[in-house]
C-alpha cells in the first residue's frame, strides 16, 4: 500500500496514514474485508516508527472503518459505518410507515429511563465547577464518607423526602446503583435468597447474577409489592433483604400506598429482614406531593435509605447518597473505600455548590412541570394510537409500563421496532425469571409530543404489520 | 433553653437556631459535656417545626460543636473544634523542637502518596470542561466501555508506556483502585490465594480483607519482587493472580529491573498465573525515561494493566483505565456496569479534551521536574538529619521508604509525630501479615524544601527524645 504522507506537515503522520486509508476505503479501492498491511509492513515500506503505523489503525479502528481479527490480521470493516440510519423499510411494511419514518429526524431513543438532556442546568454547574475550582483541596482526596459540605446539603435535601438525617448518617456514593453493589455486599452473602420486586430495575438483577447471588421475586401490584406473597416467602426462606423503590417504580411507575409502606415495616420486624429502598424518582412527583420516604417511617432501624441524582438532575456526576445507622455506614463506608475510594471532590463541591444555591429546588419545579405537560400527551398518544395496550400513567419517575395486547409478541415487536429506530426497553429485562412476555417500558420525559407520538405511531404500524403478516402466514422479519 | 429569633428576618430559622446555639457555646454559657434539649423539646417550646430544629442540630454536629449519642441525647463536643492546632509541646520536649513547631505553619502532610496541589492545572481543566459542556449528550448515561473520545486518547497515552493498545480494548474506570477491585473480583474466588507485594500498596490489603480473600506475600528486593519466593509460593499454591507495581513502586520506588521483568513474566506463563500490573506511577519517571511496562512485553495475554490519573494529574478525576485481552475485557466490563454503571462521561469528555489538547504531557513535564528538585533536596534533608535511617531515593512515583534505626519504635515514632502535626505513614499499614517494625512512608512531592526539612527535623527530635527518654526510663508520652 503507498501512502502519501508530507513528513514536514502541519497534521501528525499518525492522523494522515489514517485519512489517506480512510480515503481509500471511502473511495471503494477497499473493500469490505480487505486486508489491511500488518503494523510492522506499513512502518517498514514508510519508514515510519510502528507505534505511529499503530495509532492510525487504532483510530481508524475506534471509528469503524477496520477491525482486527486476533491472530488473523486487520481488515476492512464488513459493517456501515457509524452515522447511517437504519435502511428504509417501505418496502416491507408498506407506505403509512414508511411515511412515519421519513419524518423521524434519528433514533427516537423512548427506552431509558434518562432525564430530558434539554433539562441540563448547563450555565449553573459551570458556575459551581468554577467556584469549585477556587480550593485546591477539592480536587486532592477527600473523606470517603464523602466531601461535608455536600453532605450538609443532602441533610437538608433529604428533609424534603420526609427523612432527618445528620450529615455524618449520610455516605456519599458514585450513583445509585453504588449503593444498591455496596448494600448488598455488606448486608448478604450470595446463598441466602434476598427478595426483589417484578418487574425491578434491571441493574439489580445484572448485580445479583455477577456475584451469584440468590434471589426470589415478588409481583408489584397497584398498591405496591404482594405482601401476602411477601409474608409467605419470608416464612419458607428468611431472607435478609428486600429489595423496593416504593416511591415511583421503576419500570411500573407505582407509587406503594401509606398502607402497604406501614405493613412492610411490620413485616420487616415480624420477619427480621431489612429494607433496601431506592428513592431516586423520589424527588420527581408530577401530581401533588410524593410519599414521604420509607426510611422516614423507620422506628426500628429496618430501612437502608439510597438516592440518586442521575433521575433528577442528570447521569454525568455521578453522584448519590446513602442514609443508615452508624454500625451499617461503617461498614458500607469501610466497604466503599476499599472498592474505588471516594467519588470526584470536585463533583462533590460543584454539586453542593449548586444545592447550596437553591438551583436545584428551581430545577425541580422546572423538569417535573415539563414531564408532567409530557406525561399527559403520551397518556393522550397511547389511548388514541393504542387503545388496546394497558398502561397506568403514573405520578411520579420517568417509565411507562405498557402491557401489549395478548397476541402481539413482545421480542418481536421489540426487535423490529429496534431496527426502524424506535428504541424501546422490552418488559423481559425487568423480571429475573422467565416471565409473562408482552410488556415495554417506554418513558415519557425525554421526547416532545410530536416525537412520541411519532415514535407510538411506528409501534402501532408494527402491531399492526404484526397481525397481518400472521394472517398471511408471512411473517414480517 | 430560650433563643432570639427573628421570624421574619434574611436568614433562615434552622440557621438562626445554629448560630445561637454555637455563640453559648463560645462564650462558655454551654460547657463541653452539656447537655442540648430535644429536638421536640426545643421546637415545642419555640414553636417551631421539628424539622427545622433538626437541621440546626445536623449543621452543629458537622462543624463539631456538638455530638448525638444514640440512646443518650446531644451534647456539646469534649473535642476541640476543627482548624484548632495540635497543641504546643514545648513543655515536654524542650527547646529546639518547640522553636521547630512554632514555625509550622499548619500540620505538615508527608504521608500522602498524592501529587503536590499547586501544580493542579486548574485553568485548563476549567477550559475543557466547558467544551465539555457544549454537548448535552456528555452530561447523560454514555458507555460502560466509556466514552470514545476518552479511550482514543488513552490509546495514545499509553503509547508512552511502550504499549499498543486499540481504545477498545480499553475500559475506562474510577480510578486505579476500581480497577484492582473489578480484577480481583472477576480473576480470582477469596478460597484461593493471590499473591501481594511487602510491603504493599494498601488499598490492596483493604480489599482483599473487605472480601475475606486469602492471600500470600512476596518481598520487594532492589530489583522487583524476590522471585526465588515467588516460584516457591507458586510450587505449593498456584496462585491465580500476582498483583505488582513494577514501575515505581509504592511504597518503596523500587522499579523493578529488565531482567526481573521478563522472568516474571516467564514464571507466569509457567505456573499459569496473571499479572495484575499497577502502572499509576509509570508516567512520573524522574531520572530519564521509565521503563516500559509490563503489558508492553507480554507476549502470552498473561498481563492485566491498570492505571490511573490520581498521582500524576489530580485525584479529583477519579478516571482511570485498564487493558485487558477481549474475553477478560468483557467479564471485567460487566461487572463494572453493575457495580456502579459508568464513570462521569462529564470528567471523562473533559480529561479526553485535556489530553489532546496537549496539556498532559506538559503537566507532566512540569511535575516531574518540580518532583525532581524535591526528591532531591529530600536525600539531601535526609542524610542531614536523620543519618542513622535508611532511605533509598527513587528514580520516580512519590514515596520514600525509610527505615528506622533498629532501636526506634516505629508506632511510638508515628503517634508523637501525629501528635505534633507531622503526619506520615507508618510502615506496618504496608504489610498484610505482622510485619517488622521499623518503617515509615514520606513523600517527598507535596511540600518544598523549608517545610519537607522542618518535617524532616521533627522526626529527628523525636528518634532523640524517644532514645533520651529510653535512657532515663522515663518514657515520652
Amino acid at each position: 500500500m503507498k501512502l502519501e504522507l508530507q513528513r514536514d506537515g502541519q497534521v501528525p503522520l499518525y492522523r494522515q496514514i489514517a485519512n489517506e486509508i480512510r480515503s481509500l476505503i471511502e473511495r471503494g479501492v477497499l473493500g469490505p474485508g480487505a486486508r489491511l498491511p500488518t503494523v510492522r509492513r506499513l512502518s517498514d515500506e514508510h519508514e515510519l516508527g510502528r507505534l505511529t503505523v499503530q495509532t492510525a489503525y487504532s483510530e481508524l479502528q475506534a471509528q469503524g472503518f477496520i477491525e482486527s481479527v486476533v491472530g488473523r490480521g486487520t481488515f476492512v470493516s464488513e459493517r456501515p459505518q457509524p452515522g447511517t440510519l437504519p435502511s428504509a423499510i417501505a418496502p416491507r411494511v408498506g407506505g403509512s410507515l414508511a411515511e412515519l419514518l421519513d419524518r423521524l429526524p434519528t433514533r427516537l431513543l423512548l427506552g431509558q429511563a434518562t432525564p430530558a438532556e434539554e433539562t441540563f442546568p448547563v450555565r449553573e454547574l459551570k458556575t459551581c465547577f468554577g467556584r469549585a475550582l477556587q480550593q485546591p483541596s477539592n480536587m486532592a482526596y477527600g473523606p470517603v464518607l464523602g466531601e461535608e459540605s455536600l453532605r450538609i446539603q443532602m441533610s437538608r435535601i433529604l428533609l424534603g423526602r420526609g427523612l432527618a438525617a445528620a450529615p455524618e448518617s449520610i455516605l456519599i456514593t458514585s450513583g445509585a446503583q453504588q449503593g444498591i453493589d455496596l448494600a448488598v455486599r455488606t448486608l448478604t452473602t450470595p446463598d441466602r435468597p434476598v427478595v426483589i420486586e417484578a418487574p425491578v430495575y434491571p441493574g439489580v438483577l445484572e448485580l445479583l447474577r455477577s456475584r451469584r447471588q440468590r434471589w426470589l421475586e415478588v409481583p408489584m401490584g397497584e398498591e405496591g409489592l404482594n405482601l401476602e406473597v411477601l409474608e409467605e416467602l419470608c416464612r419458607d426462606h428468611r431472607p435478609p433483604l428486600v429489595y423496593t423503590i416504593a416511591t415511583y417504580h421503576n419500570p411500573t411507575g407505582v407509587a406503594t400506598s401509606q398502607a402497604h409502606r406501614r405493613a412492610l415495616l411490620e413485616l420487616a420486624e415480624k420477619y427480621d429482614f431489612l429494607i433496601l429502598e431506592d428513592d431516586v424518582y423520589g424527588t420527581l412527583a408530577l401530581d401533588g406531593r410524593a410519599p414521604v420516604c420509607l426510611k422516614a417511617m423507620d422506628h426500628h432501624d429496618r430501612v437502608i435509605y439510597l438516592t440518586g441524582f442521575s433521575k433528577s438532575l442528570m447521569p454525568a456526576l455521578r453522584l448519590g447518597a446513602m442514609v443508615a445507622s452508624p454500625g451499617r455506614l461503617a461498614a458500607l463506608t469501610q466497604l466503599r473505600g476499599a472498592t474505588d475510594l471516594i467519588s470526584s471532590s470536585l463533583m462533590q463541591v460543584t454539586l453542593a455548590e449548586f444545592l447550596e444555591a437553591g438551583y436545584y429546588e428551581a430545577h425541580l419545579q422546572k423538569v417535573c412541570e415539563l414531564y408532567r405537560q409530557r406525561r399527559d400527551a403520551s397518556g393522550e398518544a397511547l389511548s388514541e394510537l393504542l387503545p388496546d395496550c394497558a398502561c397506568r400513567l403514573p405520578q411520579g419517575g420517568l417509565s411507562l409500563w405498557l402491557e401489549l395486547p395478548a397476541d402481539i409478541d413482545e421480542g418481536e415487536l421489540f426487535r423490529q421496532a429496534r431496527e426502524h429506530g424506535v428504541m424501546v426497553a422490552r418488559g423481559q429485562a425487568f423480571f429475573g425469571t422467565p416471565a409473562p412476555a408482552g410488556f415495554l417500558r417506554l418513558t415519557f420525559a425525554t421526547l416532545g409530543k410530536p416525537l412520541f407520538r411519532q415514535g407510538v405511531a411506528v409501534l402501532a404500524q408494527l402491531i399492526e404489520a404484526q397481525r397481518r403478516g400472521r394472517l398471511q402466514g408471512d411473517p414480517l422479519v
